[in-house]
């Protein structure tokens, strides 16, 4: 009976890198989380335990550690870039790295209304990320955004879905739309963008469009963020979204003599609906292994 | 063998209420986490099971719901005094109600500059906090904030501690100093005080110490804020803090043929430092049930 | 510049599912998390918000409920088998469903040594799994372990690595090696299948191989313990698994006079090593769909 | 206007401790959570940044492994008062320590039904706990557990509450009655006890009484757990117990034209009840300090 090693990688998952330039007396400061996972002629290590192709994890994470010293990180996709052609150029049976990196902000602490040189706060939960995949002649970039929490109070519509004998929801024309975005658009190409101002446009753009679509589904909600994006940034082949329905349900006041026209509501937590879809531009070069993550 | 009921209390723990109040088109939002705690009289539910006294939580719940309908929230400390009044002035066994409620902040999203009427953000992992204890007679309140993440790239030392045979640490005059502030202020008195620009202030207070102040150890910084507090504001009667020393260790580059002054940092998760304290008026009233929160 | 809908799905995800069934005095107990995605020809409601396809995710949690009193769960790959078929013969739009199923374990308490009627405790953090793709005229199973937690705490050496110039690791005949295991097996067929007891076979075989495996690295590990459910379940054609190496660091005691022959380890949270790998049935069938599972 | 330092302790936080102990071919595996408190004079480092009575935390992790290779780790009881006796007594300006100390539990992996020599596989989420609180003349003791999940499907009823205008709670004489313990108790005098006994009889003596006590009210439930373990068990003064209402909601199936006699639940997240409550020997000696924890 014939067995064969399948896909398989391995890596170093989040290291947690901190920097701080020093520009005299105002001090520049990054927070990312890094992982890297490479992929390659890895058959001996699992059948036999020879790892003479297999450089340590151990040792990637100080190549995050070193890179960081020897060069300004710069935007995340660079850093990545650059760790992913590192590994794939100096290891000969590795073709191919995944570099993933989440950033997570910081704002400079007012003082009499003076931002800080050196003192900071956590600028909120969400993390701007990347992933690049990185072979040798080419390199896919990823990029996106997690825990972008948003919600509007109206413009949300639900209604026209099909009855069977399991519904029992009723239809509704305006209701609380509320999600948490995790969000990710492949880029064409593989570089000579400006990775920051790009991001912070379609950012923008998904912003103002779920603020000023009026949503008959989620769904609708989603396809029109990343239409909007694939509209505003040349530069962007597909955007993938998902998005949690975060259910705010109607309190029903009744019981106390109470009406409830839209004003009190239970935020729940499970069950909660969720939405996956993307926008494609059509003439967008074929994706490759940019989607292609974890095995499992 | 004699054996008695000893503290107890009971209640609704994290009811998740969000309102919208709608001015025209412009809509206000509130998100608030709210937990109730009742004692009083409760031996013969714990001994037999006789409920006569027992106002289930369930019903609790529905309180809050009914209560954040019939009359505007407000600030979080006046609604958890309703809510505190309300079990302690109906329910003859119940002596004395805790409420405790957590504000999850929101911002309006900005399209074209301008914030929109109805769709928000979140405003990040920080939360406002409030613990108000009722009696009959008398309350008292207790503010705060939860999840404050600060980091000061320097302007933080740690040298002359006493160094005995499992000492290995090195005396530094200049390292990373971060936290995440969990912080609690007594007022003084019940009531008539501007909850919100208290707030504001005693978080901007502490927020400027923790920026200005040189630190020789997270104590001091810790006292230093707490007493900033407590000068610049005469409704306070104490601080309490609760600061982990989030740990941002200098990456060893020699290795490497690097040098690493202070630029590249390994974030560390655990263990941590937990330096806890607090700033007292000496002329403070006594504190109490103001602290006294959950049995265990 | 044409846009249009990529890869996209929606449900209901953590639908919280408990039974009861009653024999008599003896109560049975299950306890599952149940998540719903159905995939089809969804571009209407993306682009215009007409929802005449979308069942509503309030329906689908109605239908894991109904279906849970209609007829006994059973074994989750069968429940998700009939949810799934549920799904895509009734709604003419919807083409595929996958539904995912973990199941919480609990034990009877004993009572003077007897498994008790109707009393339980929970049996830990690990969960068995299921994710069923179902298409009209086929489905595909791919069932699966998570939060199994190992350790053995010899018998793993780790060496032979390449070493460049950021390479610190040293070589070890002798670790501790620890792992979460998520594993994933994907059956042949479509039923048929004794699923509890080839789960348990699995899951004794999986054990079995990790603790008796000798280990020059965790790839072979991994390896080994997919070859060797692939050589004693002929119904299973691939087995996929997720190995965090949760690293246990000797700590240095040589400052205090010390030695320290693999006796007091620090338990590292992160980074960590993340080693993902498959063992494959040569003459096994094509996945097809069984392995996709969220958009992102 | 005074300001004065109020209550502070400041020490090291989850200490992740895994030792082995290898006896032959067999080996012992323990894996704890370590953290230290330290209290005392320590007005200067507050005040003035002055350390010199401030024991670093890094020097208290150290003393943690340290310790656990020099002797036998054994009973985390005895673990912890070593260690809170060693930097009171070495510390001038420190008079209490208070340790605590989390014990994860790990099973032998079994092969072909033996216990693997030195194969391991965690236990589940519940862990063994202690805080020993340390003073110059005197220790106190604090035993317990932390998230043993249990659930019984009937022999619970709630009845007999009282109604206000608020109260939609039906009575019930038949629910699913769930929840996770916490409990901690406190030993009477500082040793001469059988810790890993005493700890296994409590145990069952909680698990016993929750799964036989006929439940009128959770209160109820919680006392007769306490009162059990106060007539088993004479080194044991005080039992606190804090009890989150885990509800199980009946799933309306009217809709469906399903009845639902106590068969099909929905497990909800929150809100949820939390009963907190002790039961007390008559004669216990005083607590002393042995409750104080957090200074927050």
């Amino acid at each position: 009976m014939g067995i064969s090693l399948g896909p398989n990688q391995y890596g170093k998952s989040e290291v947690r890198l901190v920097t701080v330039r020093r520009e005299g007396a105002v001090h520049h400061l990054r927070d990312l989380t890094v992982s890297t996972a490479l992929r390659g002629d890895l058959t001996d290590t699992h059948l036999t335990g020879d790892n003479s192709a297999v450089l340590a994890t151990d040792t990637q994470k100080n190549t995050v550690y070193a890179f960081a010293k020897q060069q300004d990180v710069g935007e995340i996709e660079d850093f990545a870039l650059r760790l992913g052609r590192r590994f794939v150029r100096t290891q000969e049976k590795i073709t191919s790295a995944r570099i993933t990196i989440a950033e997570h902000g910081w704002d400079r602490i007012p003082v009499d209304g003076v931002p800080h040189d050196h003192a900071f706060s956590r600028a909120g939960g969400e993390t701007r990320t990347t992933a690049v995949t990185v072979r040798e002649n080419r390199a896919w970039i990823v990029s996106g955004v997690d825990g972008l929490v948003v919600l509007k109070s109206t413009g949300s519509e639900f209604h026209g879905f099909p009855r069977d004998e399991y519904t029992t929801l009723d239809e509704t024309d305006d209701r609380i739309l509320a999600t948490a975005v995790t969000a990710r658009w492949r880029y064409q190409g593989e570089g000579g963008i400006d990775w920051a101002g790009s991001h912070r446009e379609i950012r923008r753009t998904m912003l103002e469009t779920f603020a000023t679509k009026h949503s008959l589904s989620l769904q609708q909600t989603l396809y029109s963020m990343g239409e909007a994006v694939l509209r505003a940034r040349p530069e962007v082949a597909e955007v993938r979204l998902s998005l949690p329905n975060k259910h705010h349900f109607l309190v029903d006041l009744s019981p106390f003599g109470l009406e409830n026209p839209g004003e009190v509501f239970y935020a729940a937590d499970r069950p909660y609906g969720l939405i996956e879809g993307s926008a494609v531009r059509d003439e967008a070069e074929e994706p490759g292994p940019a989607w292609t993550g974890a095995v499992l």
